[in-house]
């Protein structure tokens, strides 16, 4: 196996060249130029290929292990997080109040490229720990974010989210998790949770459960769920953390990937915890984790695809197979064969738009985060808003589509283990479904998004790509993409007009694909842009991108087409049948 | 886990009311008809459901061992292979000549079926051993089959195609193993080979390999290579097969699934074998194996496909989350939601059009084996030989497809190994890539097929979807999906036309897309029939069918634009990039 090359040089691209990143900075009034930023990313990049990505294939091999109710994790893991942490690294882009470094968002969505695309396993426990640390931020009172945000922040400690149960994944009305008040504010937990990500570990340090449960006199349904923070340690007398909460571990999940990462059955046996925000409302706190980590996730995607397409491409140029098109006698590279180019682009062009389109996010958050101007703020959190369940859903879909590819790319050493392109599948495929399916993301986006401000935020978007798309076209070697992203747009229209107000029904029987339509054209636009930025530069780099943006316009826009008439034949197939004829 | 249910009353749909198969068996003097035909196909869904059904998901757990050199296969496998050939039904399809029940080819490939269902790592032993058989009674001289026909044929021994080496997948050109001529017309033959499905086992029995290799004189390339016979036990002074062959497994190769299978590295090491057919014309008798290969594999998609859906429409009617769409407090089975109903339609769609055409395929071989009149034998070969492609690479795809979406249905369950829906997953893989990748499929149609008899053979065919559509339309029910293909059809001949004599380029660049354009109007003119017959009943069978051929027409039949507008872009984008570049 290659090793991983962090795309450095595509981060600089993006940042000094498509996205503004200076005066976006200068915007917010940030120390933070694009040469700093390489430079951390730089730093970063090397952390994941040399630390990250090497115990990759072994954690797969050896997995967690559960032993006497402690979860080993594999070799080296344990040691790689403490560097992580002890350089830096959880703490990117906390907030300096809480010991955070306080840098641009962009940089943490990168930073966890680069993780996802080492090692998925080890990246969901600096990952999860900063989804709790924002909801305890948000939502808890002073005294515990007094004890938990610093040590958090500083990666001494990590985060859990403990929200599923067996009986209720999707739909958190049905959670039976119980938490009942002791005095002192505080509350005696009990309940089983499933399916909970770096539930338990042997990094040494408090792990900080944040636990869905109800009160004794909760309505049913939603509306009484309440979110409760709950350590595995509980302070001592003198300040320590050493007093055993009692939780326990299970089991670990048997899972078809990510074996580094142990998913934990996890049991509250009246396990001491305070409660998080206001009583009922824990489901509004839960909702400021799930969109970190919703970001998060389609990310994994994303950095999954990208090693993936290195993998695939590095033997593509070296396996040898088959004549050239030439009628050479052969064997030539099987990069020459024009079915293996068409695999790769279709990988390449998803994760360098991908790159593209989250860098742009993540700069909205950053601006939704810290702009001077409350207008700029709400416009910039509403495209956040707008763009989560698609960067989660799109990005993942097309992750485990890419690691397909790449695999396929290998032709039968692909399915065997050694290689490690399976191990890109397996663990490329949780991404779909955790932190609320893709099905989920799309009721998400075409059910409450599309709503935002009577739908002006979903309008105002397509304006300002539309605005982006006719400046585009001003250069010569964006004209292609961005006239076929601009028919993909006009059909993305169409398609919300047809959907807005549609039934419940109809939405669900239409949201996966809309949501697809909606990706394709974020990804177009950002081709459009990248094509234009590039004819400022002559690096391979630059002269790649054109030809990668023709490509995606001409071999990937096209599904738009079938996607919108897709959308609009309507709900009447999908609901026509019994539910006993299934 | 549910069981596993056998789709006889489909089957038996097809064959009476879709396929006119009695008049085909009248047509072939075959004392065959619809009613027994069902029955031994209801004979043959138990021994499935009840025998091999319930030992994949252990097989997938336990995997092969290689114990001092030879197999052992995972609990249960060998008895069930011996009960399977016992019952006689290695022998079920094969010429009665050698032993076999000569029962026509299409209850061949939907036993296929209904073992793929149940453990696909099982079939893979019949199967290879049927093409084996097919190889040694098309080419081997009459000594050899005088020796191993019966016993491949009857069970008592098992077959192995030998092909693949390290350096040598797609391209055997490049393989290297050696047969040298030692006297008494037997050769030493030297190598390694890789990926060997079923290469060892602990049945008992004799275990016979089809290996490639080169004659020391042999010319370079595919015109040197020769196939020879190399059993596992030579025959001995007595007649028996006692002598141990100098052939060894080298390794099991570890696998992303089909752990039930053990594919193995092979080293010949002077082993003992006889050359089968003509020197240096070892790739035409491979061929004869490759091409009832490449059907059973497509049949494996669909079995798979057919399987987890079966699982995934059971989760979803007892599964309870969420709300009802007119706003029920709930919670109601998720089979409610038009998402879990798009996907599992999606499932369905292809599964029931796809077991049609494999239905339809399978009688034009049967008329092709045993038609009194050439003409319509020749006309019969050539629509196997055209869809043959199209039925290993569109099936395997859209099985593997169909995997992932039953998986998506069971949520995070679905990622749980003991919910066995991951497993489906990871054995649906493995056909995309063996026995020809699919994207060689895709140059097998494009490049060769669609050029058989100067294009008439795809015109033909083109003419007779026409005609049939022509008919369906004449049914109300059927007239929306047959107005669908119509249109898809429009498409498939002016995209036909467009890689008419094209490059290797553009055939590269276009063909995978071409074939699934090809695959789709292919299962639209299938559901178009079968809406049309489905008026002739009122069983829930019949009310089910137009429903999902309208599904198919309204959700699935659009890609074909999008598919369509890829192939008329041409190569340009793809050969662009230079090869270093990626």
């Amino acid at each position: 196996m290659q090793g991983y090359t962090p795309p450095t040089e595509d981060y600089r691209f993006l940042l000094g060249e498509v996205l503004g990143f200076d005066a976006v900075m200068d915007e917010l009034h940030k120390s933070v130029d694009t040469d700093f930023a390489v430079t951390v990313l730089e730093e970063a990049g090397r952390m994941c290929a040399e630390r990250l990505h090497p115990i990759n294939r072994d954690g797969d091999e050896v997995g967690c292990q559960l032993v006497d109710g402690t979860v080993h994790t594999p070799p080296g893991l344990a040691l790689a997080y403490r560097d992580f942490a002890d350089a830096g690294w959880t703490a990117l882009s906390a907030d300096p109040a809480h010991g955070g470094q306080g840098l641009p968002y962009v940089l943490q969505l990168w930073l966890d490229e680069m993780i996802s695309a080492s090692n998925v396993s080890f990246g969901l426990f600096p990952g999860l720990t900063r989804s709790a640390t924002e909801a305890i931020a948000h939502h808890a009172s002073d005294d515990l974010k007094a004890i938990y945000l610093e040590p958090l922040v500083s990666g001494a400690w990590t985060g859990v989210m403990a929200l599923t149960e067996s009986g209720a994944g999707t739909d958190l009305s049905l959670l039976k998790t119980k938490a009942v008040e002791t005095g002192g504010r505080s509350y005696a937990v009990t309940g089983t949770k499933i399916f909970i990500s770096s539930g338990d570990h042997d990094f040494g340090g408090n792990i900080v459960h944040l636990v869905l449960a109800r009160l004794p006199d909760a309505p049913p349904g939603v509306k009484g769920i309440s979110l409760f923070l709950v350590p595995k340690f509980l302070p001592d007398a003198a300040g320590g953390f050493t007093v055993r909460n009692t939780l326990s571990v299970g089991a670990l999940e048997k899972k078809m990937g990510i074996h580094a990462q142990p998913t934990c059955v996890i049991n509250y046996d009246e396990a001491t915890g305070w409660m998080v925000g206001e009583p009922n409302r824990g489901l509004a706190a839960m909702f400021t984790m799930m969109n970190a980590a919703r970001l998060m996730v389609g990310i994994q995607g994303l950095g999954l695809a990208g090693a993936a397409y290195q993998q695939a491409a590095a033997y593509a140029q070296q396996r040898l197979q088959g004549r050239g098109a030439e009628g050479s006698s052969g064997p030539v590279a099987i990069i020459e064969h024009a079915d293996v180019r068409r695999m790769l682009l279709g990988i390449r062009s998803f994760v360098e738009g991908g790159r593209a389109l989250a860098g742009w996010t993540a700069l909205q958050a950053d601006r939704a985060r810290s702009h001077a101007d409350a207008r700029v703020r709400a416009e910039a959190d509403s495209h956040v808003a707008l763009l989560t369940p698609v960067i989660k859903a799109a990005f993942t879909d097309l992750g485990f589509e890419s690691a397909v590819q790449a695999q396929q790319v290998f032709g039968g050493h692909g399915y065997i283990r050694e290689w490690g392109m399976e191990q890109y599948v397996r663990d490329a495929r949780i991404a779909q479904i955790y932190e609320g399916t893709n099905g989920v993301q799309a009721l998400d986006l075409v059910g409450r998004k599309l709503a935002l401000a009577g739908g002006a935020v979903a309008t105002g978007f397509f304006d300002l790509i539309a605005t982006d798309l006719d400046q585009a076209s001003e250069t010569a070697q964006a004209v292609q993409i961005a006239e076929a992203t601009r028919e993909a747009l006009e059909l993305l229209r169409e398609s919300t007009v047809t959907l807005h107000g549609a039934s419940v029904d109809a939405i669900g029987a239409a949201g996966v694909e809309y949501l697809r339509l909606f990706a394709l054209v974020c990804l177009g636009w950002m081709w459009a842009r990248m094509a234009a930025a590039a004819a400022g530069g002559d690096t391979p780099l630059h002269r790649a991108k054109p030809i990668v943006a023709n490509f995606f316009a001409q071999r990937v826009l096209p599904q738009a087409r079938g996607l919108a008439a897709s959308i609009a034949a309507g709900e009447t197939s999908i609901m026509a049948l019994d539910a006993a004829a299934f």
